[in-house]
Formats: C-alpha cells, structure tokens, sequence
C-alpha cells in the first residue's frame, strides 16, 4: 500500500501536499508563515479536519520559531486566532491551536510547540489505526462499500479515518469493493479518495453523487461509511454536503450507515447540529463558464441527525445508535 | 418570456439547437440524413423524450424525400429502425416513427410523413400547454420548486413538460423560486434549465445534486416538479439519474414529489420499473484528466417506485397516487 502523506515535516520545514492539484500533479506547498497556512487551509490545499489540525500545529510552532520571547505570548495569541478564523467549522482547528496555546502557557518555547505538533501528529496516527481496528468488523468479503468525499489518508495522516477499515482489511487480504461519490463542486471524492485507493491497489469505482439512491435500490450498497468534521453533543454529524442524502438514503433502503469519528471531531459543546453555523462557499464553485449566469446554493456542510446513523467507528471503539448513547460519557469527557 | 426552440423546421429543412453548446453557444445542427439524426440522438445534441420524438419524425420525413416510390416501404423500414436504436430508453422515439409508418402505411408518400410530422409537433405544443394548465394550481405564491435534469423548453416544444407550469404561472404574475440540480455528470440543470428559466426571467438558483437533502431539511423545498422518459403501466417513473434520489428524499422530509407526463411518455407495454433495460453511458462522462483513472458506475436514468410519486402532471389533468390509479384507463388505453 503506497499512499503520499499530506504532511510532511522535516528538518523543522511544514510541507503540504497541494490537493487542490491531485490527482494530476503532486505537488508539495513549503509553509513558512501564519500566512501561508491561513491561505492553504482556507483554499483548501489542506483540507479535512484531523489534516487541518494537524496542518495548523506545525504552522503555528514554525511560526514562533523567531519570535522573541517579550514577544511570544502576544504573537502566539495573534497567530492562533487567525489560524482559528480560517476555517470556523473545523473544530481540530480550533482544537490543535488551543492545545498548542496551552502546552505554550507552561512551556513558551519554540521547542515545546514543536514538541506538541510533533505530539498530536503521532498521536493521529495512533488514532486512525484505532479507528481502522474498530471498524475492521464491518468490511466482510464482498462487502461493497459507499464512501463520500474524503475522509481517507490525505484528509488525516497514514490510515485516515473512513478509510482506516479499508486499509487494514485490504492489508489482510480481504476482497470488498468502494463506490466512491464524485463529491461535487470540488471533487473530492473522484481527485482523492479514487485516488488514494486505488494507489493502494484498492478496488474502487467512481459515481456521480446523484446515483447512490440507483446503486442502493439495485442491493449493490452493503455499508455506508464517511467521515466527519464534527460530532455534535447530541450525536448529529457534520459533514461534507451531501451525506445527509446519503443517510436519508440509507434508512430508506436499509443499508447501515456508519461515520468514522475520532475523538477530537466530538465537540460537546455544541448541543445539536443544528446550532452549527454552516459554511457557504463561493458561487463559483458551481457556476462556470459552461453554466447558466444565475445564483448558486453552495453550502460546505450538512447536519445529518444522530437517529439517521446507525454507529460511530472511533479510535475508543464502536458506538451504535450514537443518539441513543451518552457521548460526553463514552469520550470520557464527564 | 423568451426562450429558443429545440426543434426548427422551415422550408422543409430540419435544425436542431445543438445542446451540448449551450449555454455557451447558440448553434443549429441542420440535419439533413438519417445519419446526422442518428448521432444528434445518441450525442444529446437534441435531448428530452417529446423533442427527441419530434426531432425523429421530421428527420424521418426529410430522409425520405428523395426515396423513389419502389424502395420507399423499404427504406422507411431501414431507416426507421436506425433511428429506434439510437436511444432504447426513449419510448417516444419508437413512438413518432411509428406513427410515421403508420402513415406511410396508408400514404406512402413523402408528403404524408412531413404532415404527419407537423401534427406530432403541434398536439406536442397543445400538450405542453395542457401539462402547464394541469400543473398551475401546484404553483401559489412564494412556491420554492426544486427540479432536476430538464424537462423544459428545450426538452419539448414551447412551454417544455416540468416548466409548462412554470412559464404559465410567470405569465400570470405569480412569484416563485426555482431550484435547479446540476445534474450530473451531462450538467442538463446548469447548462440548459437554468439558462431557459433565467431568459424567460423567473428567478432561479443553482445547486449541485447533492444539496437537495440540506435545502429541504432546512424547510427550503415546497414541491419537486420534474419531467420523465417513460411512465411504465403501474406508474413508475423512469428519468434522469437523481430521480430516485429526489423521490427518497422527498418522501423522508414530507415534501411533494410531482412528475410531468405527457401521455405519449405513459408505456402500457412494460408493466414496471424493474422491467426496463437501464442504458449505462460511457465512464469518461465521469472520469477525466482531473479524477483519478478509475471504473465508474453512470447509469443514465433511474427508476422511481410509483409509491413515492405525489402525483402526474398529465396533459389529461392532475392523477394524485399514480400507484393507485388504473393508469391504461386514464389513459384511454382499454
């Protein structure tokens, strides 16, 4: 299984794959200001929450490498908060800059953010494999999976998140098929996730979004299975427009419907999906040249409610019914 | 409201709008052989059941022009069934040829088919005209409509099917929102039915296929109006891939799901669904030079179960609960 990382961090330089050229060029963007980062994050070079977070660490610990330290709890502040403001909806974001700030509190050194980068990275890794161990069950042979948008190892690091179980049961010898939704306006689905399994000689076959209901009706659907930028108190999922079609089409059709949620992605702070402020992205994402000149309906995200699925594969196990349980609880945060 | 015509037919030549250019281009295609007819249908140069049914009956006639009288019952045969094959899936299509036939049966004469193709075209306009007096009532103030693929204008003749009710109620002054899908992967939503509403000025809203569920959980959808190319005996809909997907999520979120129909689509001879061979188009409208080089799944219809279908629009008024109804007599048909 060959799959190119979408962070690189070497002798103390953030790179970052550029995949918003994939799968046509592979392309590594150097990150050497908050600037940068804010730009590759908002742009979506970077894309995918645990990337993101982790994305942000080392540009955050990179961009304190020269600040004086009269100056180190100021520029921190600053830094994070523009970082934060980049993408609102992605709570690792939020999540890996409040971490670093904290680490910082004790410890303001160059040395400890990097540290604490280098931390939350290895600890990602731990994380997806944890994941992939939950969710190994799901894959059985000939299982024929449906996944949206990407939620695989360029959106995470190593095994990614939806696409953990993939890897670990494609490295057992395990034959299963992936239908992967093309993910319009950018394609997320049919540049990367396409991508990055059959990189890994994984058999997959692209769709356009709007044939999953004809997939499913014909019984050729076993499993749904995304990931998820955030998962509220209450169990609702936030994720990249279009799963809710997904999830209503699966209840319908009586395909289980499973999102891979690591930790961090659980925000218990937010009581239901529904108090999520959702992102609206630019109109020329869907209107081109080739297209009418009129308005577009161009959200981020949709709210998928906690009794539309069926479980939560996370790096502390499996949860079914996640409306049914006591999240706070299980994260091990009350 | 200014709209072009699909089909153009004067001093006996036959033009059709090439829509693959739209809306980018204006451009008609004259069609002057069987041969040109044949690719204009399967390229989607002309598109929709009643244009397609249309369009093949005035180019059955032209191509028959020049036919001497001996091999005229022959090649009205041959050429007949080269224009069947080109799209199976279009029922109209087999229809207009052989109402032609028919004709020539009894008038074997060049004179008789472009007649005969001149009525096809003008009860089409009257049963647009019908589907949209059919339809009005669907339409109140502030109506927010969601359709897909195109069954407008372009599609049909002058008023189009799923608009016919659109344009006659923008006549009269009565204000509402049209959603319009993309429609994957041929982009029939952005590219023509955007294109046709905004020029004839009702105000209309793209979005990619997959928003629909976020636009109706958020209460934003009071009805789906979308077109068919074929209604089997019990009532279910054949039609555009993302059909089904509507017609799910429709029912899920309570919103009503209305199919045009004009009777020439209704198809007594299949008696469901499942019984109709699902043409499966080529993967390069899927995969390209910006996805990654994989298999895809692009049926280029789906198949709706009567049971999710509010109701049809019929030239020959409203039929609440098609799957209830006796449609071969409320077709006239027994």
């Amino acid at each position: 299984m060959h799959v190119p990382s979408a962070i690189r961090w070497h002798n103390e330089c953030l790179e970052l794959l550029d995949q918003r050229a994939l799968p046509v060029e592979v392309v590594y963007l150097p990150i050497d200001s908050i600037e940068a980062a804010v730009t590759a994050i908002r742009t979506l070079a970077v894309r995918g929450a645990p990337a993101i977070g982790i994305a942000a660490a080392y540009a955050l610990a990179t961009s304190m490498r020269q600040v004086s330290q009269a100056r180190f709890a100021g520029s921190l502040d600053a830094h994070g908060s523009r970082l934060k403001a980049a993408r609102p909806t992605a709570v690792n974001l939020a999540w890996a800059v409040e971490r670093l700030q904290a680490r910082a509190a004790r410890e303001p050194s160059y040395a400890a953010l990097k540290a604490e980068a280098e931390a939350i990275h290895a600890e990602d890794r731990a994380i997806c494999r944890a994941i992939g161990e939950a969710g190994r069950a799901l894959i059985k042979p000939g299982t024929r999976v449906l996944t949206h948008c990407n939620a695989g190892a360029l959106a995470v690091s190593e095994l990614g998140t939806a696409t953990a179980p993939l890897y670990l049961s494609h490295a057992l010898g395990i034959p299963f098929k992936v239908y992967a939704d093309e993910t319009r306006p950018l394609l997320q689905g049919a540049r990367l996730t396409a991508w990055e399994l059959s990189q890994a000689g994984i058999d997959v076959t692209l769709l356009c979004d709007n044939a999953a209901a004809s997939l499913m009706a014909a019984g050729e659907i076993d499993l749904v299975l995304v990931g998820t930028d955030r998962v509220t108190n209450n169990g609702d999922v936030i994720n990249k427009i279009g799963t809710l079609n997904l999830a209503v089409l699966a209840w319908h059709f009586k395909v289980p419907f499973y999102v891979a949620c690591p930790s961090s992605t659980f925000d218990p702070n937010t009581a239901r999906g529904k108090d999520v402020t959702i992102e609206h992205r630019d109109a020329n994402e869907v209107v081109n040249t080739r297209t009418a000149q009129v308005p577009a309906y161009n959200p981020a995200f949709d709210v998928t409610p906690a009794g539309l699925v069926t479980g939560l594969v996370t790096d502390r196990g499996l949860i079914e019914a996640p409306g049914d349980s006591d999240l706070p609880r299980y994260f091990g945060l009350i």
